[in-house]
């Protein structure tokens, strides 16, 4: 990517430290015309300082109108365009449920599904079975034993589990087996190339185990597998930017992100609490921290306006014992919004701040969305966070005599 | 460049006049939180008058975060991807003393070192020496000759000098001869290909007979090159936009940047009164006018924030001259922001105002900073300041039907 050869050109190092603070599905929407958003009802008297000292703008995580998932929203706010980096399904659901993925393996999304006698699928969720189930489901398919290859088999929640495959010569050009219907079988996997036709094969052969292996178990008596995806290369951000990363997340899939992009991921504890302590007990270790903040999305999935705004205010009461250890960088930002109105990731930008010694601040009071549309940083690509980080922390130089 | 075959397609002539007038470093920050920027501060009544009667914004000049230097800033403002265009070390350092550069020539940044007998460098810049004493070594050196070669070598700067070479098939992908520490010897240079090693063999030759006339002349008794770069090949802004531009710039540098573009450079004075003047002189035969103002980049650079007000104030003074002679498209912009503060050039955007009988006027009523912040043209790339004066000046056809 251009911007990162860029900026591997310009980088300095300096003893500067930068915290990403990010509130999943920040952004949201006033329930009524009129009305207030969820980060304009809370009251953030911290966050609201920080905005006076600071610059603030609108965070677009990929493109206008494009609603990102979690793996998008956040490689744009760690600088990776998120068109360029995409991340598999099949990865993704490694991540997320904290499986360590590596450059030898393949993962993939399966489902349990339910079959007639003549394997027509009749659910394709297998009437969503409990995530105990599930688990002994899983626990089942860990029997099946191939040549050249090692299968690991690991529950994800209701119908859905992560197959990995780890051998040589695994491509991940492998077609999706779920037909998408009901009244049809799974679908036979095919490879584009080689490599694929070398996972195919075996992929073919654990599911004709898996088929025996379950008969008898309705409703979850198969499966089918969609997602194939190695592990992507990706430059690390100590590569490109230079600065020795840290990650505070509580959450699988924030944490196997963080990995991807080579973070170190660390203990955080289980509450916003602990990870502010734990931030500080690490904080010469590292050049760079990203502190994960679940609940502001959670809350707005669950459409509880209420509990949103309560999140938020959590948050901003955490907000002064980051800014005790004295961050030469603090951002808070969100990786998409999450409206409670909408239930859902939605495509509208993000409040984001950003406080340094020598942004340019602007006129705004107050950390919400109508006040960020007329922040200094503008309405801006996520991807663009980065290098601001960076030019506002010391460590980029000039580009060009 | 897209962009520039776009502009061909649908550039028309017109018998109306542009002045860019660029007042380097224009941009700035407040020295206290609360506080107001150098343009904030200065009064500006004339151009407060342009801004209400014309459009303001704020120019990113490369991209969020990246701080440019002259080179790629000025790229920018003459409509040139600054990121596509990269001009080499070699040829800025020629350009910053006047030295015409052609197509048949390489130009390299030379530095004066120290090396004690076994020929190990002592220090890389031989103790910095004067101007003067710089001068003089580059006249022993100016005695080289090599053949099939013509060979320039002319002083910049205490250890700084300049070295051209003139010949056929000379290419520049030759490293930099400077280890880059002491107790080393300077570098072999080698050529990444065959025209290269042409430049190669040349260098290595002339640093051998440099070492010879520099023995007993310490401090200042070896020399070491870098930054190897070959004009680059850039359509002129008369071919691209069809407009014939002159540019007023007292310093070399700025001058050198405009001959790049292929502007003609006119003789124009010493201050910014001689400049104006110059500028009615030519109004009739040129369509485009660049103005460079430097004094509000060299007070930001000193950390002197009075004097860039009193700078700002003095170019302000300088409007009504321009506007007198009714150009049709007046833009006052800068290549980058120098805050005082930060005593040097910096990432922050640029406030920028374009008059026009043509442009739709925002809410904006003074020249500064947060006022360029709502304006009507936004934050923008600086490359699209130039479409933005030539639709401005009549200059450009309906892109489609």
């Amino acid at each position: 990517m251009k911007l990162h050869e860029l900026i591997k050109d310009l980088r300095e190092s300096a003893d500067t430290k930068i915290v990403l603070v990010v509130a999943d599905g920040l952004g949201g929407l006033p329930l009524e015309p009129g009305g207030k958003t969820e980060l304009e009802t809370a009251k953030t008297p911290n966050l609201d300082a920080l905005v006076r000292e600071g610059v603030c703008g609108l965070s677009l995580p990929v493109l206008p109108g494009i609603t990102p998932g979690s793996g998008p929203g956040h490689l744009g706010l760690f600088g990776y365009d998120p068109l360029e980096y995409r991340i598999g399904r099949g990865i993704l659901e490694a991540l997320g449920i904290n499986f360590k993925v590596g450059p030898r393996e393949v993962a993939v999304r399966g489902n349990f599904c339910s079959v007639d006698d003549s394997g027509l699928i009749t659910d394709r969720r297998a009437g969503r079975p409990t995530t105990e189930r599930c688990a002994a489901m899983c626990q089942k398919l860990q029997q099946i034993r191939l040549p050249a290859v090692e299968i690991f088999v690991e529950p994800v929640r209701e119908h859905r589990f992560v197959v990995v495959l780890r051998g040589d010569k695994l491509g991940d050009a492998v077609n999706d087996t779920d037909p998408q219907q009901v009244g049809h079988k799974p679908l036979e996997a095919k490879g584009a190339d080689a490599e694929s036709q070398n996972t195919a094969l075996v992929v073919n052969r654990f599911v004709a185990e898996a088929a025996k292996i379950l008969k008898g178990d309705e409703p979850t008596n198969m499966i089918t597998l969609r997602g194939f995806a190695r592990y992507p290369k990706i430059a690390t951000m100590q590569e490109i930017y230079g600065v020795r990363a840290a990650a505070l997340a509580v959450y699988p899939m924030y944490k196997g992100l963080a990995r991807l992009v080579g973070m170190d991921v660390v203990d955080a504890g289980a509450t916003l609490s602990d990870q502010v302590k734990r931030l500080e007990k690490l904080w010469t270790r590292y050049d760079f921290f990203f502190l994960h903040y679940k609940y502001t999305d959670s809350t707005g999935e669950d459409g509880n306006f209420p509990a949103k705004v309560e999140m938020i205010e959590r948050l901003d009461a955490e907000i002064p014992n980051i800014r005790e250890l004295n961050p030469d960088v603090l951002i808070v930002t969100g990786d998409h919004s999450t409206p409670s109105k909408l239930r859902s990731h939605s495509w509208h930008p993000v409040p984001t701040v950003l406080w340094s010694q020598t942004c340019r601040p602007d006129a705004a009071t107050e950390f919400g969305e109508s006040y960020c549309l007329r922040g200094g940083l503008g309405q801006f690509q996520a991807m663009y966070l980065m290098p601001l980080a960076l030019a506002n922390a010391g460590r980029l130089n000039k580009y060009g005599a």
